[in-house]
């Protein structure tokens, strides 16, 4: 198997091979380009091309399905950041900002489109099942970016909800390029769902620890402003657990919430959180999500390589608290 | 074989079968209701089933294929009015008006994915090929909105890429429609691609009608206001084949497309292209098209009955003039 780095490296150089008509139709697909540039990890694309691996089959036979993933996690950035009309991603002014919104709307929807015809790159034989996987996983997307915007206006989330909803919006798009991989290495069924349910695990994991973050990050290691979930009053897992824990207290942390955005507000939050003991039981879903990550990638039957891989990708992506 | 009105009755029923789960998330799905109800015609599921039957299956397989059609049709439609920023369609609120701009953008996405679903009902020996068409036309439509987006702030747009955009924008569907029914049915591989090629040209003679009747038409029958297009001195079949035959005369329409809305400017337009003789230029076209379209069915393996069905239907379809 190749390292992480190799993963990511060759899933750069396909989408720079991709080569969308940005000559004859520059309005449609100039903004592809550029959404799908400068990605970071490409961390679903990796997911997918090491299941492929660790199952058997070479990597090559997943490339162009990880790009699929890529492409519709940057399908999804496209039209979230329009719906809530954010200016930068990635330090970078988002495309509804550099173009307009229209452009977002149709450019978004042109990707999804062509994430689906990417992720077709399969035998015959496992068409179906991995559309299905992927067109599942589309849905639970959704519907978790209508429950978070459900969330805003409700005052009455439990942590049940919200533990659905980032299932949805993070977790199902891990869960499914783990098991798009896998399956194209011709995985059996029940490992395919084992590894589905690792990349869930490994979602939800991710998702506990940016929240905890946002609050008690370094914001040069976050790479954004710390407190801004506090400051938007935004349920989180810290929030909702810290609500939770208030209900059975004072209810001071919905008083504080009242506040006017300041640092006063986020000092006065943090302190809350400190008292209710959220930092501790923020660490202990992190490492439950973490174990149950490990555990299915472990019940299947991947080389031992892989198995190691994994675990250290876990270990790397959610063993940073600060 | 049944009759349209038939075929439109049971498209209708299946999509009241839908059963989306309004109750678990209605933020999502109840506009998805909202938009696949109250659909006119369901010309393009109706294309699916007639061409299905047309070809010895029975309409049976091909009817959630033709849901899905109708699914993409109004997806489109969805983000199409929040992009132009429309308030009514068809004699009710649009989603985004009645409920918001976000919703139209997630809810569209979702039938977008709905639809890819839907289309997957179908053979696995024909599943790929189903696809594809589907995909393909998905790309093409959304090309040709961008190019129509695009002739907006363009004063140099040809005749010859106003046919490309609505080649894309309207007819592509139709195309895909009728070719998927016949795939469906089994068909072979040429007369597949001459169904995709009638509903191309069907659709090049349903929009040039369109243009005519925005200019030409009986506002009662025609069910919007006339002269809509030349208020927004918008790029049509007519403007174009005006500009076209002006720019060899005295320039004369290029001046009246300054003057401010009004009836008299709708009057003004109008008297131009009289003495241009571009309502002989639309016939002449629309006629063309329909010829084509009649040929391509001619052209085809299907059976005589389904022969004499679809001349009727593009009889009917592209014979208004007023």
């Amino acid at each position: 198997m190749k390292t992480i780095v190799e993963y990511s490296q060759i899933i750069e150089e396909a989408i720079k091979s991709l080569n969308l008509p940005i000559e004859r139709l520059g309005g449609l697909y100039s903004p592809i380009v550029y959404g799908m540039s400068e990605g970071g990890k490409r961390l679903r694309p990796v997911l997918a091309l090491m299941a492929c691996e660790a199952f058997g089959k070479s990597y090559e036979e997943s490339v162009k399905a990880g790009v699929a993933l890529e492409m519709y996690h940057n399908f999804t950035l496209l039209h979230d950041d329009v719906m809530d009309n954010s200016d930068m991603r990635r330090g970078r002014p988002t495309v509804h900002r550099k173009w307009d919104a229209n452009t977002a709307i149709l450019s978004g929807d042109t990707m999804l489109t062509l994430a689906t015809k990417l992720v077709m790159n399969v035998d015959d034989s496992i068409l179906r099942d991995v559309l299905d996987t992927f067109n599942q996983m589309s849905i639970d997307v959704f519907e978790g970016q209508q429950m978070d915007m459900d969330f805003e206006s409700r005052d009455d989330v439990s942590l049940d909800e919200y533990m659905t909803m980032i299932t949805g919006k993070t977790s199902a798009l891990l869960g499914c390029a783990a098991k798009i991989g896998a399956i194209v290495a011709g995985c059996s069924k029940q490992d395919a769902e084992s590894m589905y349910r690792f990349g869930v695990a490994l979602g939800l994991a991710f998702q506990i620890q940016d929240d905890y973050l946002d609050v008690y990050g370094d914001e040069a290691t976050f790479g954004k402003p710390i407190g801004g979930d506090i400051l938007n009053n935004k349920k989180t897992f810290l929030m909702l657990s810290a609500l939770q824990a208030d209900a059975e207290g004072d209810n001071k942390l919905s008083q504080t919430m009242q506040m006017s955005p300041s640092v006063a507000k986020i000092d006065a939050v943090r302190e809350i959180y400190n008292s209710l003991g959220i930092p501790e039981i923020c660490r202990k879903a992190i490492v439950e999500f973490s174990k149950e990550a490990n555990d299915m990638i472990q019940s299947t039957s991947m080389c031992e390589e892989g198995k190691t891989m994994f675990k250290n990708l876990v270990e790397n992506l959610v063993g940073r608290t600060r």
